[in-house]
């Protein structure tokens, strides 16, 4: 209060991005990703605007497509839905969003920049063990708070943590093409598990019908395996979902994100994901699926966070010295810094 | 002591194991891989045995054939010295060591598996945040402490952890392949960074030499970007290592691995690294860099599991079914969660 800091009071950006500045937004973003006290409390400020956002998470392997069917979706959403804002948050360092990409890709998202309806922030990828989930699902609330009508979180789909990310969103698409190798990359990365809608794009290609009858393939044989996902440390003390006798099947969609095609129908299947999560409890058990990874990442962060301003740098570097040197184990050098002080 | 439990004491199966008991070393190597207090209490106690054993990361994105790769290193190592054990720890998804394979993987994979002398782990994926890494680190201490001389860890190019586990390797190689789509998946996914030595695959295919060429290109950019990458919440608080004069160029090797083409030189390469480490201080500050991984990822999960000790499982149950609900905030709930009791 009243103090000159570099950095502005966090509550005068969140009051402004909260009433549609867009700079405002930007940097409220980036002191969220960087997490701390001063960020929980903005992000506690806002909480009670948040909820209202569709969230769609875009996820498959690097060379299926899926920035561009970002990009698209997008589009489909301003086009028809012109009052709806639309947020990408891109957590894929193959991205075009993200920093990663070649000419052509940033050609196809430029006129998507342009508009003022969009909002575009790529996560750092450089985030250690946990810190980029947690950042993502708080930049996520931000914008749901700032009235972002829908909101496309990309990751690549490999990867634990990338995965957990998706998992955040209300409905998974993993997307997948063929002729990528000699195998459905969904399916030997393990990530068809999270599929809400399974999205086959680059559908010109060659080889797309097997692509799919390896996909309708996995998905009979997939509903016994459902559920073994492993949901967190906090989930596993969490009572076990009622099976429901009539479980959501993936629909199988087939798009050319490159020309707009096949859009329609892909977000037609999300529609029908989110109103069949509205009536059936799997949506319930999916809400708290995530709550509970939401309250872990949170609290991983914060403990760490916690321990080394309770331990001090000191400590900790003298600790990691003789870790190098193996004077010490880290369990035992461990130890030492949590009985501290 | 002297009750009979289900469980066998962790200290027997360390005896064993140390012994060079397979069933024995299995079975710890689950234990450890689950962690918790009595893993700990193992891991303190083989610790002292650690260290000796050359440890290589094998990193890339799916279709590099890096699988093989593995494969074909375990099989050069065990033909050249056979008086040295090869231990293989596959975190990759799509990697026939881990289950993910198609047929002719397997195929590939048998006759390492008839050899007594190599020892092949796959870890779960399923873990969440954080909880990977610190479980194939343990791992691979227990094949180390157990003589394995050669460990080799394979993981997907991609996602923040599974970096995090490559970078816990002496060597990392990163391996590319041809025509796997418009760009060098590395430079796409940013895993250039972490790599020691480039393998580039598949040196059969069309377009061997623009990879190379791509690869060498990004090389030259690249030593600029060094050391930007992320060192985890612990390391941060570390100095930053002195800036060597003459930095390591990792150096570009291709390989025909289905053919079991290139892998003396590949190796070559490994040994000229290695002895690069032992020369010169970037060997120390890589030393320092991966104790504080390793000591990152122990005090994560060590700090969640005693937080959940301390509230209990229903109190945590309630703080999710409260967010799912949206009846309290994430943060909020947290704070609740770490000033209980």
């Amino acid at each position: 209060m009243g103090n000159s800091r570099r950095l502005e009071p966090i509550n005068d950006l969140v009051e402004r991005a909260l009433n549609g500045d867009r700079r405002s937004l930007s940097r409220l973003i980036s002191r969220v990703e960087n997490g701390g006290p001063d960020s929980w409390g903005a992000l506690s400020t806002i909480y009670p605007r948040t909820g209202r956002a569709r969230i769609i998470g875009v996820t498959g392997a690097p060379g299926t497509g899926k920035s561009t069917l970002v990009g698209e979706i997008a589009k489909f959403s301003r086009k028809n839905q012109p009052d709806q804002k639309v947020g990408i948050v891109a957590v894929d360092p193959t991205s075009p969003f993200s920093g990663g990409a070649v000419l052509g890709d940033r050609i196809r998202m430029r006129d998507l920049s342009g508009d003022e309806g969009v909002f575009i922030r790529s996560m750092a990828t450089r985030g250690s063990l946990g810190g980029l989930a947690r950042a993502t699902t708080d930049v996520v609330k931000v914008l749901d708070a700032c009235g972002y009508d829908l909101i496309l979180i990309e990751t690549v789909g490999a990867g634990q943590s990338e995965i957990d990310i998706a998992r955040t969103a209300d409905t998974v698409i993993v997307v997948e093409a063929p002729g990528l190798g000699d195998e459905v990359q969904a399916i030997k990365a393990g990530i068809l598990e999270i599929a809400d809608v399974l999205c086959v794009n680059k559908a010109d290609r060659d080889g797309v019908q097997s692509t799919i009858n390896a996909l309708h393939a996995m998905l009979d044989l997939g509903t016994a395996a459902k559920g073994t996902l492993h949901h967190g440390v906090l989930m596993a003390a969490s009572a076990p979902s009622a099976t429901s006798a009539e479980r959501w099947r993936p629909p199988i969609v087939k798009t050319i994100a490159a020309e707009g095609k096949g859009i329609d129908e892909l977000m037609a299947a999300v529609e029908q994901h989110q109103a069949y999560l509205t009536a059936h409890p799997d949506g319930q058990q999916r809400a708290r699926l995530r709550a509970a990874i939401e309250l872990e990442t949170v609290l991983r962060e914060a403990l760490l966070n916690r321990l080394l301003a309770s331990v001090g740098a000191g400590r900790v570097d003298r600790a990691i010295e003789q870790i190098a040197a193996r004077t010490i184990d880290p369990y035992t050098a461990a130890e030492q810094l949590l009985r501290w002080p």
